[in-house]
């Protein structure tokens, strides 16, 4: 077990208030070089690999990387070195649900038609989210943030993952092998699985053709989950009442796709864990795990090289 | 106390299949004639209150009217006969609330522009409600729904009343005698107040002055507590973040106003309630109703008219 009672954290590459105030939160102190430090906080990338390296003194036990997925990091062959590393896996997930949540509601309400009128109509009018069904497809970090939040607006979600284990806070846990019984009964569908060869294109023209036509699609996971042209077709059909995507296929999204001249979509560019949100879930990430350090409890997040993240 | 145990509800003044449904789900039955009625479900305005006092056989010992505000109907004179009359006070609250939340999320998150948006640009991105606090003006029905949808996305709530009582799930309640101390730190205000001569205005050329730059103003009580001058003024000079509307003053909002040509404002046309939504929470109520008839309990909305609501 790591166990520092006054943990010393160096910065890196360049000083950072913020992480330094959340690792002085957690309990921590700053180090001005890592030749003095328990642990490191790393802000850079893989293409600064060799800095990391360089950082890495024999007194360093754990290093905390920024980004959530770290298969560029394996690559770099650092990783596998005895230390204990830990990624923000987890970390942004409350922040990309929060867009999930919001791309629901601008959907059934009808915001992306509210903010291109040039005058009062009454008749714009959309739907509750009230009791309406929500698929959501794929219950890690995001899925199950985005279930905690839809229970207050009191809509009914299904988790939809590979196994049907019971996701909490879901009226319902389903299989993925059984989705083809959720589209009909959809109101609103989120996907949030990671992609996959099984989830690619897991919404098809099949899947499309299956939902109410008064469904819509949110995407805050990966392009691939979605085959782009159904879904333009199923749009310009009016089969579905529309699709709001922070990730597209291709993306990103070329300026002549028919796509953003569909009045039923509305495109946010993978904007869903803004930078500044990303800052602020970083900070938290690192008080927390700083504490966890000085306490010798488990770290959130660990590398674990025999699964690869 | 009103109690019957098996109670006959005539629904007027056309029959209505989710009305009559929501009868029954609360353990009545539908009549067709009011004269065997117990109770009556009102669907119809007070244009049409002379169809009604038609309808108000002896045996009728409860009226359940349609709409939360009931001014013009204490204007017919009808209320005042004795019976219990109740409206769907508080009934429509958490789908209002719901539309607030919409409006909030989507100004932070950048939808009107980005549904304005015709290519794919990364600078667009917004910002995450986490950690953010929302100015909450009003803590009746809309007010208490919205703060308890707030809790999830982990935002500060602040409820401003006219007596700073402590309203439950609020970080902070304070009168409304101190908005000019909850001004500078508000990320977000929403107004959800009622229309009164102490409102009017109340969002003014000073407060709004006082809020951060990056501040959102939305609104889904009545477009009187904004002036609205001062607002497009704001919006123009980019002293706040920008507007969501869901009522304005003038209302309906003229074409060629100002606000149709502010890329900062989002405008709903007054649909925070849409039409099929307002139809499931009046069933739902009049399930509740209807059951509470049956066992004898307090109704919900019973109209005072001593205090005129």
């Amino acid at each position: 077990v790591l166990r520092v009672s006054s943990p010393a954290v160096y910065v890196g590459p360049a000083a950072d208030r913020e992480i330094a105030d959340a690792v002085r939160a957690g309990g921590g102190t700053v180090v001005a070089s890592p030749a003095d430090a328990d642990a490191i906080v790393w802000r850079g990338g893989p293409e600064q690999a060799d800095e990391l390296a360089q950082a890495l003194s024999p007194r360093v036990r754990w290093v905390q990387l920024h980004s959530a997925g770290i298969e560029r990091w394996l690559a770099t062959g650092l990783v596998d070195d005895g230390r204990v590393w830990t990624s923000a896996a987890g970390a942004y997930s409350e922040v990309v649900a929060e867009h999930a949540l919001t791309l629901v509601l601008a959907g059934l309400r009808r915001l992306h038609e509210a903010a291109r009128s040039t005058s009062w109509d009454a008749s714009l009018h959309g739907r509750s989210l009230r009791g309406a069904t929500v698929a959501v497809v794929g219950a890690g970090g995001i899925g199950r943030a985005l279930i905690s939040m839809l229970a207050p607006l009191r809509a009914r979600a299904v988790a939809v993952t590979r196994s049907g284990r019971r996701v909490p806070g879901a009226a319902e846990s389903i299989a993925n092998d059984r989705l083809a019984e959720v589209w009909p009964r959809a109101d609103v569908v989120v996907l949030a699985a990671p992609a996959t060869a099984e989830t690619r294109h897991l919404l098809d023209a099949a899947a499309l053709a299956a939902l109410p036509s008064h469904a819509w699609v949110v995407n805050v996971a990966r392009g691939s989950l979605v085959d782009t042209d159904a879904l333009v077709r199923a749009l310009a059909h009016g089969s579905i009442a529309g699709a709001a995507l922070d990730v597209t296929e291709p993306e990103p999204l070329p300026d002549d796709h028919p796509l953003w001249r569909e009045p039923r979509a509305l495109i946010t560019p993978h904007t869903a864990n803004p930078p500044g949100a990303m800052e602020a879930a970083l900070a938290e990430r690192v008080r927390e795990n700083v504490a966890r350090f000085r306490d010798g409890r488990e770290l959130l997040g660990v590398v674990e090289l025999a699964r690869g993240y």
